[in-house]
C-alpha cells in the first residue's frame, strides 16, 4: 500500500504524476529528451541504460517498465535486456555499450565511482563526450526515478501485460504524448 | 577536470547546463516547483532537505550551493544548516522537520528503506501527504543530481563566495528565472 493516499489507482510513478501533475510534467520532458529524442544512442540503447540501473537499484516497477521498453526497441528483445542484466560482460551487446553500461552501474553506487579509466574506456570503444553524459545522466535520472516510486511504496500493476502495453504506448507516442493522454482520460 | 569537454568553464552543474540545454530546461522546471513554488514546506526548508541529502551523498558542491540557499531562506541562517547536518537529534528544527529529514535520509539510502513507521511518525507531526510526497521527491532528485555532477567530474568554484551570490539570485529570481539569465549571458 502507498505511503500517502494518492487520487488514482494507477501503479508505480503513473500514480505519482496523476497525484503531482506540477511535478509529472518535467519529470516526463526529462525522460523524453534523454530516452525518446533523437540521439546517435537509438532509443533501445538508452532504456536499456535505465533498465539495467533499475535493476541494479532493485525497483521492480521501473525496471520491468523500462526492460518491456528496452525489448520493444533493441533487435535482440526481451532475450538480449535479461543478457544483460544477468551477465553483463557475456552479453550480446557492443563493446561501447558494455563500456557506457559500466559507467551507468559506476553512478548508481555513486557520482564519485565513475573513474577516468571507465570513461577512457567508453571513449576508446567510439562513445562521444554526449554519449557519456547522456549515460551519466540517465543513470542518474533512473536512481531518482527508482527512489521516488519505492520511498513511497507505490503499487506493481495487477495485470501482467500492462508493461507491454504501455511499452507500445511509447514506441508510439514518446513519454510526454503518454503523460498528455493519461491527463486526458483523467 | 571533468570526464567530458564542457563548452564553458562555469563549475558545478551550472556547466552541465550549458553543455547540454535540452535537458537543463526540465531540471530546473522540476527544482524551481520543487524548491521555490508556493508550498507548505518554506523554500528554506525544502532548500534543507537538499543540503541534507546532497551532504549524505557527500557531493560537494550541490552540498555547498543548497547549503547557501537554505541558510539564506532560514531563520537560523548557517547555524541552523550547520547543526542540522551535524546532529539531527539535537538540531533546531522543529519535530515535523526532523521527521521529514529522517524520510528524506532514508530515500538516499534507497527507496525501500523508507518505512511506514517513518512516514507515520511525520504525519503524527502533522505532515501532510503532499509534503510526504515532495519530501521523497526532493530528495531523490538530489540523488540525481549528486550523481549527475559528481559523475562528471565537475569542478568546484574557484570563488568561495560564489555560493552566496548564487544564493542572492535564487532568492531573487528561482532556478528558471537564473537559467534564462545564464542563457542570456552566454
Amino acid at each position: 500500500m502507498p505511503h500517502i493516499t494518492l487520487n488514482s489507482d494507477e501503479p508505480g510513478v503513473r500514480g505519482l504524476f496523476l497525484f503531482r501533475p506540477e511535478t509529472a510534467g518535467p519529470l516526463n520532458e526529462l525522460v523524453d529528451v534523454l530516452l525518446c529524442a533523437p540521439n546517435s544512442l537509438t532509443p533501445g540503447e538508452r532504456e536499456l541504460i535505465a533498465a539495467y540501473v533499475s535493476g541494479l537499484n532493485d525497483c521492480n516497477y521501473c525496471c520491468a517498465a523500462h526492460s518491456a521498453y528496452a525489448a520493444a526497441q533493441l533487435p535482440g528483445g526481451t532475450a538480449q535486456v535479461r543478457e544483460v542484466r544477468a551477465d553483463l560482460a557475456t552479453a550480446a551487446v557492443s563493446a561501447k555499450m558494455k563500456a557506457l553500461l559500466r559507467i551507468a552501474a559506476a553512478v548508481q553506487q555513486g557520482g564519485k565511482n565513475v573513474t577516468a579509466d571507465e570513461v577512457a574506456v567508453a571513449r576508446a570503444e567510439g562513445a562521444s563526450d554526449l554519449e557519456i553524459h547522456d549515460t551519466v545522466l540517465i543513470a542518474a535520472v533512473f536512481c531518482m526515478y527508482n527512489r521516488y516510486v519505492d520511498g513511497l511504496a507505490t503499487a506493481l500493476p495487477d495485470d501482467p501485460g500492462f508493461y507491454d502495453v504501455r511499452a507500445q504506448g511509447i514506441v508510439a507516442f514518446g513519454y510526454l504524448g503518454l503523460l498528455a493522454k493519461a491527463r486526458a482520460q483523467d
